[in-house]
């Protein structure tokens, strides 16, 4: 997998879930291009760095997503552990949180 | 990989499988989007949390998929590890379980 | 990755290769959809349940590859592990191995 | 990810790079479908087989692609593990190594 | 994954992360063709041979991405390992770094 620059875009409740994922943070996220602008389907993380609906972050995926001290040995394949300041391409900043 | 939002719509039936997929639910999902619409291609998961065909739930993959206690070091690489009551986008509630 | 449904549609001939490959049946697949029709590009895997040409199987992939007997600690991210009997999506048999 | 069919196209030159890839063969492959017809986008993988340019041949890829002798614990999720002699689909040759 | 022939296009700044990602360069890629065209979405990994913006790269990904002295046990999942000097596609000069 590639590590993704996504949209923060809503939150997943879940009651009846493997134990391991108790008091985790299921949040949906956007793929997005260098700019925020989203260009792939919805998919699920496990929050780290306390991201809110609207935050551009970064993802990493596969066994990457265990590596965290909250996702360690979980059944977690995605997890968010940047937010992101601001993106630049070719000299340009393409992105700034505001 | 990324974990998916996915509906349970069928059910697999195998009897000549790799002796350690013995007594695994073996159910048929599609990738949905955050209100519960397909959007994807049917794949298989193993069932940790007792889904049914309508369920809309959440899977974890590659070996993120053997970090449950009914998986664990078998040839599994997708799981269903959680039953989803809502999903919020925007502030507005996108898919509700009845 | 997901674990597919497939048909298997061929074989593979290979005489110089990685010597942990030596005496693995590598087969030519193709990803179908729950009624069996043929949905994807073909790929290669390990059989590990005496699979043969027409038949569906299901596929599991990466690390979970290696998780059976045969397989265990070799290049190799695929594998049949389950020969498919029968698919039931919405109340309805969609494949019915004959 | 799945074993694919894959020609071998060109070859990769690079000076500076992590120091476990020194010595490591880093050749061009595009997937095929079986009978050798170009399907994919390039991709590079460290070649294990003594493959050339034409050769059609089988790559493994993620943690798979990190065991064989050449490539253990080293940064490379692609290798070259098989070469391809022939492969026949539905009973008829698709493809034969002249 | 594939190993990827990708472009550096841009930098991503972020404060808030996991602090193992502290010091770790996250620089912004696209895939290419083996003539360096862009062919693919953005998406970001760890630096480690100094690359910078324009310079043509191999990223591998995954586990294979934390075989890295950089990217060991972090939870990053594609990093830069290599810089491109050339690409020679069917006996011809297709990139050649300038």
């Amino acid at each position: 997998m590639l590590m993704l620059i996504a949209k923060v875009i809503g939150t997943t409740v879940s009651t009846i879930k493997d134990e391991q994922l108790t008091g985790q943070k299921l949040l949906i996220l956007q793929q997005t291009d260098e700019t925020g602008a989203a260009i792939g389907k919805p998919y699920v993380a496990v929050d780290t760095v306390n991201a809110g609906v609207g935050d551009l972050v970064l993802t990493a995926h596969g066994s990457s997503a265990r590596q965290t001290a909250i996702t360690k040995d979980r059944p977690v394949d995605a997890v968010i552990m940047a937010m992101i300041d601001s993106l630049e391409v070719d000299g340009k900043i393409t992105f700034q949180k505001t």
